[in-house]
């Protein structure tokens, strides 16, 4: 498996019945300036205790869900953390842990999403975000993007006390527009995303902003771009 | 919770009521010679080759079980590695994937080991594997280290098609000894089953062979130790 860009053919049949799009948080909110605070705060480390966060974060949670310890993903980012920094030695005062945590309800739309957004809107799509971070962290997202109204549902997986990739989360969907899952595109960021939602069974769209390699999960997007206006042009195409 | 080395009076309590342990293959067999073959196939590249196929190793498992797409452990490891070179650009002919594969089947004991189960099995401890690593991975370890007749089950969790930190998989040792999971000691190698056997309710013992800090999942070990001779030390204390 290492051929990822879908043929034109199978763009089309994926996108023929698109009538709703669900979003992972990260396809639309831009998480680098937390990672840039993180340098700030510990210059010329920074990127080293980013990549450690960011690895234990996804596993803290896929770990807990699987022993069956569930905490959200607030707690979950937090200790990734604090492991992080204890990895490297570095010292993580109350203070900066909080700033660095704060980070994660400042964060806004990267520069092509209102305009992609409102592009899929006035085709009739409806939208939805569908993400294992907390409520909290998705409406202040909304907001501070100015993107009140946008969305249809704001899908946190917390209320099951699960995460992708377990179907069940990936069910909040279809639960919520009411629609079968060849009816909606789910629209990723991560690699291990795209493979839980193809799983599952919708047809999958990748954005692909850090332009990493796919996972190597037995399945591939049905299309990856760089960009939600990419995006967007290829479901209005 | 940065403390992790547990109290004496802990030690006490944890380990008088041991009688049997169930190891996770890494205590017992060093995987080090799979990364120095990877430095040997890519000079100057196979720690970072390693890093990064060590992390999708198990993420590719945690992320499949929950999605509910087993594959085992070989698949898995495979799988990982084929990710790790893309994610490098190095090219990674069959040759090389096969040779990397095949130290899975070479792993020997690491030198503190064979004494060190003696010891244990002279003081009436009754010893298991218990691993995610399936059951050929674990059959041609105990062979390579002259270890036949040692272990009195080899416990895969393949047979489940579910990994830990399930609680299904750490179920497996306490139906195999047929005791209660008080009287087993679960002796892992890495942090995070390190939390899953504590989560599922086991006396829980790391060797921490590779020195790093524990994971932030909201448990700690009954004990740490650096080798397996100070925990049979401490056992038949």
């Amino acid at each position: 498996m290492t051929a990822w860009a879908a043929s034109p053919i199978a763009h089309a049949s994926a996108t023929a019945k698109i009538k709703a799009l669900a979003f992972d948080a990260f396809p639309i909110l831009d998480p680098r300036p937390v990672f840039a605070l993180a340098e700030r705060l510990f210059p010329g480390r920074g990127t080293e205790l980013s990549n450690i966060w960011r690895i234990r974060q996804f596993e803290y949670q896929w770990l807990r869900a699987l022993g069956g310890q569930y905490a959200d993903f607030w707690q979950a980012t937090e200790d990734a953390l604090v492991f992080a920094a204890s990895t490297l030695k570095l010292e993580l005062p109350a203070a900066k842990r909080e700033q660095l945590m704060a980070a994660y309800l400042q964060l806004q739309a990267w520069p092509d999403v209102p305009a992609a957004l409102r592009s899929l809107k006035d085709a009739g799509i409806r939208l939805a975000f569908l993400s294992n971070a907390t409520a909290k962290i998705l409406r202040a997202g909304i907001e501070n993007s100015q993107l009140q109204g946008v969305f249809e549902h704001v899908l946190s997986t917390d209320p099951l006390r699960r995460y992708k990739p377990d179907p069940r989360a990936y069910q909040m969907a279809m639960d919520a527009f009411g629609l079968p899952r060849e009816e909606i595109g789910f629209v990723a960021f991560a690699g291990w995303d795209v493979a839980g939602a193809k799983w599952f069974g919708f047809p999958t769209f990748w954005v692909n902003r850090m332009n990493v390699p796919i996972e190597e999960l037995g399945v591939a997007p049905d299309a990856s771009v760089k960009t939600l206006a990419e995006l967007a042009a290829l479901l209005r195409a």
